[in-house]
């Protein structure tokens, strides 16, 4: 039997040995017995994980999602799963780039006062010169840090382990009090849950600025709240999300929400599309596959 | 008798040579006569470069603008005039990114949704694969490229004279109908002027955007106001300016203003006052000069 690769028409290349299938569409027992290479649709669709159970063949798991627990519980024993590596860096690391930019340069308060007709023209913070630090250096952290190096400002990385010239965070006390700008671009797990808590904001200076483009529980909101006016905030994710209507965070000072617009963009398909050929053509030729999750974590 | 300089407080390092002076100081004619670097003030203050006509030693002019024309008519023969180049262009070329990027996510409309606690969470299109048109490549057309370049774009520069790789203006029918985005950074001069009018808009694509950094009236507003809707517009400049609170401009379709804030950022001072210890230092060194405005134009 000759194995077949099943892939979404979202981000599936026709060619020999893959099937496209549609959102709405029935795999066929066949289709399923033989599938060696399965992508599951992306968000959106009905979630079809659980039809891994049905495709003996199977080799690979290719995600089109960075995260991967709602994949591994299906996973049969000795399938390789793959996450989307790379997928989201650039859409989401350009809107961290754009809060802050929004946020130094009062880009959302001009909006505001478009309604009234108000020409508000007085000074701003520039990004130039600001000592910025981003928290994970993962692939949306790093896209990041690329994005900000010709903005003319210093910037720190920090991350769980280290690396080099990546501190660690038992150093936060001592580099929080230094940053204007601080990015949270880590993933959320048992670790990072409320890492941005009533003691991180205390540590750092007055006027600074703590931009989130990760998950909302990551950071504590009571303890946001209460800083909110000495500090600044611009956060695409919350927590609870989406916000409710009488949530006081939205009439916070010197707060900017947007709504989760990190990775809901064009940037997605031609991305996924690329990494889901390359893949294929790896899994295809015999060779080691890209973006493997290890499965003991 | 030695010759001294005489440099705003705001941004002289005091040194051998050096006269700092204060924003309201009356200079004496002792101080004027001795005077071989005068720095005029900055804005804000009251001009005051009508006083080179009271230094008969001078020998050099340095500006804290860009511009020069209301320098040029009270400069002494034989005075060597130096422009503020590079001052302005990070703040403005960050300011132009900013744009970009708010318009592009919809961080003006997320901000402007705050005031009803609205969660409108739809997809955008990505700042990433964009194709960028970058009109003037002065400093601050430099400057925004050297900024986009690691957000996964492809830029094309144009300007007046053909250069290596850049496109000048009788290629604009041909790159104008290519590009999503048209970042306009020349300066307003009588070549320049509704350099954008409504035969430049007309080859735009559908839902392509103009950013505005310069001054306003290189482009035509009337036939900006034209195009609102088919096209976006995000401008930092505007003609007439201030916009009066009832222009048709502030409730125009797809249109973001923010009131010049170009260059008014904590950028200059840092900046400003390197210039001008670089320009005094070739000065009181007899080297030559960083910045000279070519007399003749």
């Amino acid at each position: 039997m000759q194995k077949i690769a099943l892939i979404p028409e979202i981000v599936g290349t026709p060619g020999p040995g893959v099937m496209i299938y549609g959102e709405d569409e029935r795999l066929s027992d066949e289709q399923l017995e033989s599938c060696g290479f399965f992508v599951p649709h992306y968000m959106g669709a009905e979630p079809n994980t659980h039809l891994m159970a049905r495709m003996p063949n199977l080799e690979v798991c290719q995600l089109l999602t960075a995260g991967f627990e709602h994949a591994r519980q299906f996973l049969p024993s000795g399938v390789t799963l793959c996450n989307a590596k790379g997928v989201h860096d650039a859409s989401t690391s350009e809107l961290a780039v754009g809060l802050i930019l929004a946020s130094q340069r009062g880009i959302d308060d001009a909006a505001r006062a478009m309604a009234s007709g108000t020409w508000d023209h007085h000074p701003h913070e520039s990004l130039a010169d600001r000592r910025v630090l981003v928290i994970g250096a993962g692939g949306v952290g790093r896209a990041i840090h690329d994005r900000l190096l010709p903005f003319e400002v210093t910037i720190r990385m920090m991350a769980r382990a280290s690396r080099d010239g990546i501190a660690t965070p038992d150093q936060l006390p001592v580099l929080l009090p230094q940053c204007d700008i601080v990015v949270i671009a880590v993933p959320l797990d048992d670790t990072t849950r409320h890492l941005v808590n009533a003691e991180f904001l205390s540590q750092m200076r007055d006027g600074a600025l703590l931009v989130n483009v990760s998950r909302g529980a990551v950071v504590d909101t009571q303890a946001m709240l209460a800083e909110a006016g000495r500090l600044r905030f611009a956060l695409d994710v919350t927590d609870p999300e989406p916000l409710p209507a009488d949530h006081p965070l939205w009439s916070s000072p010197h707060v900017l929400i947007t709504p989760h617009l990190g990775g809901n963009t064009s940037a997605f398909v031609p991305r996924a599309r690329r990494l889901v050929l390359e893949q294929f053509g790896r899994w295809a030729g015999g060779q080691p596959l890209d973006a493997v999750v290890p499965l003991v974590l």
